[in-house]
Order: structure tokens, then sequence, then C-alpha cells
């Protein structure tokens, strides 16, 4: 069964690479742009791959929606196994591509949309195979782990770290995506989907944004709590439905989290039978997102075809999962939940009493209205 | 493709308790102890499984050599799948097994014989297929990190933390494979052997005991270096060769190793291409044993019967890996090596310049025969 991979950008090259040194040859490359270096594997005709009746295999890592949508679901219904390191498209269209692998008789499988280098996903999916999974909870992108460490190792401001972060390559010019939550929202409701076998919309996920953490932040909850703060994505099973969503979280400091130091990644499950376990490594880069999607070929190329199947439809319930918040604001709210408030010049440090998430989030909108610096963390353990 | 377990023991039953909830039924379970639970499944005949021609995958966890060599070589001659949480086993006859794997076109499996429920072994070996590993490292016998981390957080002594060890069953009344190292040695000599495909036994696997460390040598390290100690194994890619052995081992608190509370284990990987990936969990246990157990033979039952080979045998040589080491000591030697000298009381503490493993692990045998208190721990980092 050869192999084909759509996309000779960062990840793409970096999987080809990965194949041909380790003895896979990769027999079609589809990019728009010229690779001399690829000679004639390189095509611009995606239907060179598509009628070739040789390759079994299609590797997407072109990104986007459009493009990468029409050529993976004709591949799928071509009766070819796809791969996949493109989070958006995965989370976007989770229950069609899965229903369409199932109809076609193939496997569609992604490991390097979420984690990067680290073989989350495919551990995780191994796991629910003989385990319940009570809960997946991590640090998912590096840029805004990268921020976080700058902040409390180096003492650095928010924005110096993150200007720092761009310069290094690891945020974008538009830095929105990382520190607003999307791209830890979409590994999350990935990462929920395989635990809890159901098809979570990047929608779903309650996120607040690491945007408004500021260095006195830091300072109290260091002082006040003896903790450290990093930026977690949840997907919790409960009675009959999953709560998914992106905090800044509380964390002792001597937590695996809290030691986890620049872009590095780590994320744990939680099994009834295995207790927890985590997986740490690089959470994006040319050769650990490259070779995680090229080891997805290998497994398939070498026999490993288990079929997908279309997800359940599990109800996403983010009342049902509580616990206990920190917020610092000036907005003066009628608030029940509050179970203790410092009053610093005119901000409000509160500690909440354990609410739901959906609650937080929605005070958290009112607040941002008054105070559009507020700033809300959760408490883990 | 039928199963069967042999050993109905801590981790036999695990396995067996996994299996059957998750829907895959165990045909046979051999023990010679009556278990009326087990109904017509139970059998205290090897013959009823090795010539059942429906059964295609054993599963060995019975422990010890000679019994399980036996019934193990068997099965794989008989052209079975073997699966096995074995350390004392795979680590003995490791080139045998694999050999005989080949010879009979069948696959062994051993993922739960190092890292318990931690899929450490399964992951390095899917890492190997297209990168190449440089150190495999890691906290493998949760016994001597509970005592460690008993000694870090909660002040106790050596002898206090070792007798709780005990009393929650994590240590047995004999603790001399947990706290000598013997333990960690084997799963370091497997976890190599998969790493660079050689065959290293046991005996190759320099180690040092954890059982002279001190309340007062976490003090000194602490105090002197502002570190702390964990017992690691260590397995490093040197040019033409490889180095095998453990040490107590002073790493930075920020460390994930520094982290790794109670009994649990980390085990990590160093890929040219990948970087570090680090694997957290539960070390030991029924039902995380037990669950390790199962998946090995479930991914044979789903198909991936990716064959075993034979290893190449790569040179062992513990004098090209070197390190700076500490030194506590009242013995007194002429030794060229040493960079600085405390002398407190009457003992020495000492840092070394950078050594080879061979050469502390000499100077060891020196220092222990005229103080046999004598300890010593490399610097990671």
């Amino acid at each position: 069964m050869k192999m084909a991979i759509l996309g000779f950008g960062v990840v793409g090259s970096g999987a080809y690479e990965v194949l041909t040194k380790a003895g896979y040859p990769v027999k079609r490359v589809l990019d728009i742009r010229p690779h001399a270096e690829l000679g004639d594997v390189l095509t611009s005709n995606f239907d060179d791959i598509l009628n070739d009746d040789e390759i079994g295999i299609v590797a997407e890592a072109i990104g986007g929606l459009s493009a990468s949508y029409a050529f993976v679901s004709k591949a799928l219904a071509a009766g070819k196994h796809v791969v996949s390191s493109n989070k958006h498209l995965v989370c976007h269209y989770y229950k069609e591509l899965h229903e369409l692998a199932q109809a076609n008789g193939v496997t569609i499988r992604f490991t390097s949309s979420a984690g990067g280098g680290i073989p989350w996903l495919f551990n995780l999916k191994r796991c629910v195979r003989c385990d319940r999974i009570t809960k997946v909870m991590g640090i998912m992108n590096g840029t805004t782990n990268f921020i976080l460490d700058a902040m409390i190792r180096d003492n650095r401001r928010f924005a110096d770290a993150l200007a720092e972060a761009q310069k290094l390559g690891y945020a974008e010019a538009n830095p929105s995506a990382d520190i607003d939550g999307n791209d830890v929202a979409r590994k999350t409701a990935i990462s929920a989907n395989i635990a809890y076998n159901t098809a979570v919309s990047e929608q779903e996920v309650l996120t607040f944004s690491l945007r408004n953490f500021k260095k006195t932040d830091l300072e109290y909850i260091d002082q006040k709590f003896g903790k450290t703060i990093r930026y977690l994505g949840y997907g919790t099973k409960n009675d009959g439905s999953v709560s998914v969503f992106v905090e800044p979280t509380i964390i002792p400091k001597d937590s695996l989290e809290a030691n986890v130091n620049k872009n590095n990644n780590m994320i744990s499950l939680f099994g009834d039978v295995v207790g927890r376990l985590s997986f740490y490594g690089q959470g994006a880069g040319k050769y650990p997102t490259g070779i995680a999607l090229a080891q997805d070929m290998i497994d398939i190329a070498e026999g490993d075809t288990a079929l997908s199947y279309a997800p359940d439809a599990v109800e996403v319930d983010n009342g049902a999962c509580k616990r206990k918040y920190f917020i610092r604001t000036t907005a003066d709210m009628p608030f029940e939940f509050y179970d203790s408030v410092d009053k610093i010049d005119d901000v409000y440090y509160i500690v909440t009493k354990e609410i739901s998430v959906s609650a937080m989030h929605e005070a958290a909108d009112l607040m941002l209205e008054q105070d559009a610096d507020s700033f809300f963390a959760g408490f883990e353990y």
C-alpha cells in the first residue's frame, strides 16, 4: 500500500523527510508550489493521487477547511485510508469524516492534530478500548505555555513574553488563535471525541482567553494560594453528559503541569482501570508534528487498519461540571457564589464556592462588559 | 484468534477482568490453584492451551524463570503469539525469545514488563521505526520513588519510609530487588534492547543501590546544589556502543522527574526527530499492569501482528558515557577525578569532574570496602 502527502509545507515536508529516511517511500506529494527536490513525486493535480490504485494512504497536511475537506472526503470515498494533522478540519467535520470512513470501510487517523509530536490521541484511543475515561486534561498549546513559563520563571510581562514567542516563531503575528484559546478548544474537542466517542463541536467548548492575565495576578496567586497557573483544556465525563472547556487554571507548584516549561505540552487521561496516564513532549514544529503524521501513516502501512466508526452524540453539558474559581475584576456585581473577597484599591480578588463551568463563563461575560480587563481561573486539585 | 492467560495471580487476574469486561473473552486460564469463578475456563494442564488451535494469543503472568520459559517457548514454537508481563523472563531470555518468535513467524510483546500501566515499551518501539533514539531514562520503580518522595516531602528517614512502603504493599518483606536496583536494572535492559535493537543482559547494567541514601545526603544536596534526587535507570547511545546503568541521580527541583510523587513512574525517550517524549503513570499494581498486559493482547487480536525479530548485538560500554558525580564517604582514597571536596567531621562530600560511569562504579566498589555506608549519585542536567 503506497503513500501520498497533500501539502508540502512545514508539517508535510517534515513527514516526507522522516518517511523517506526511514525507508517508507512516498509515491506522490501534492503541492501547487514548485519543489525541485521532489522531482516526479510532486504533482499539482489531486487526480494523480485519487486515481492511483496503488496509493492506499493519503495524508493531509494542507490546513484550512475547504480544499482539505474536498480532498479528504474524495480520498475516503475512493476507499483510501486518511491521515490528517489538521485540527481545524478534524474538529469541524469530525462526524462527517468518521461516517464517510465507516461507509467506505477505511480508517481515519489524526494523532498529529492535537499534541504535535506527542502520541496522545493514538494512546487515548488505545486506552478507550478497555477502560472508562473520566477526564482528559492538559497543556495543549505551546505558545501560551511559553508565555506563562516566561512570566513565572523569568519574571516577564505578558506582552513581552508574547513578543518573544512571536520572535521565536511560536506565535503568529495575530496571536488570537493561541492566546484566546481557539487552538486549545479544537484540540480539547477532538480529545473529548475520542475519549467519549462523541462529536463535540468547537463552539460547544467554553473558552476563556489568557489575554487578560497579568503579573499582578500571578503575584496574588503565588502569595495568597502558594500556587501557580497553566492554560488547560478539559474534557470531563459526567453522568450522561460531557463537559468541555478551556480555562486558565491554578495548580500546585509541585504538579507535573507546573513543571512543563517553555513551549512543551503535557496531556493526561484518567481511566477507571489504568488511573492517570500523562504524555509529555513537543506540541508543535516541523519534525515533531511531521513524525507524528508519519507514524500514523506507518501504522496503516504495517497493517493496523482498524476501521473508523461514526461517533455517538453525547450531550455537552457544561453545567454538570463544578469547580472553584479565582476572579480578578473591578466590576461591581451581585454574585451569590462568592466564598471570599479581597478588595485592593478598586480591584476585587474573589474566590468562589464550587460553581458550574457554565455559570462561571456566563458571569464572565457580564463582568467583561463592565471591566474588559477582568480575569478568572479555575482551581485544579 | 482466541486468548489464554498463564497464571491467575495479581496481574493475570487483573488482565482477565479487564478483557472480560471489555468484551474480549479469554478461552483458557492456566493456574494450579482452584478458582471457582473461572469455571471451565480454568485448567491446570498447559497442553489444553498448547494443543488448542483456536488459541492464538498466550499471555504469561506467572513470573519467575523456569516454568514461564518452558510455557512461553512452547507457545512460540507452536506458532502462537506471546505476551508477557514478566521482566525477569523477558530480560533473561530476550535474544532466545525473539529468535524463536522470528523462526515461527509470530510476535512477542511485553509492554507490561517495564512501567506497569504506562504504555512505555509499546510507544518506544513505535518511535524506533522512524527515529534514532539517543537516550532512554526514567523512574521505573515505584517503591524507591515512594521512599524518596516520603523523605523529601514528609521529612521521613529512609528506614521509616521503607517500612511504610512495605506496610502499603509496595515493597516486599525482602526489599532488595527494589532498593538495590535489580528491578530497575531489568527494566532498563529491556528498554535499551528496544531502543537500540540489542540484547543487553541484566549483568551488564551497572547498578548502584539506593540503600545507603540518608536524610543528611538529601540536606547536603538541597543546601549545596539546590537540587533533589531520584532513582533512575539509563540507556544511552554512544558512538558504536550503548551504556546501561542504574543510579541515584541529582536533578533540578523543577524537572518533571522531581515532581513525580508517591509510587508513580515516569520514563522518557530522546529522539533525534521527535525530541523528548515522557510517559507517566502507575508503574505497578493489579489493574495498571493487568490492563497493560490486556492491551498488548488486544493489539494482536485486532490484527496488529507485526513480527518480532532477533536483535543485533550492540556492544555495552559503560566507559563511553560520562557525567559528574556526588560522593559521600569516610573512605580516604587517592581519587584523581575530584573536582571539589568538603570535609564535615570525618565525612568527605565530593563532586567529581566528568568521569565515565564504569570508572565511578569501580571506584564505588573500593570505597564500599573501606566504608560500607558510602553513597554516590550522578548529576543529570
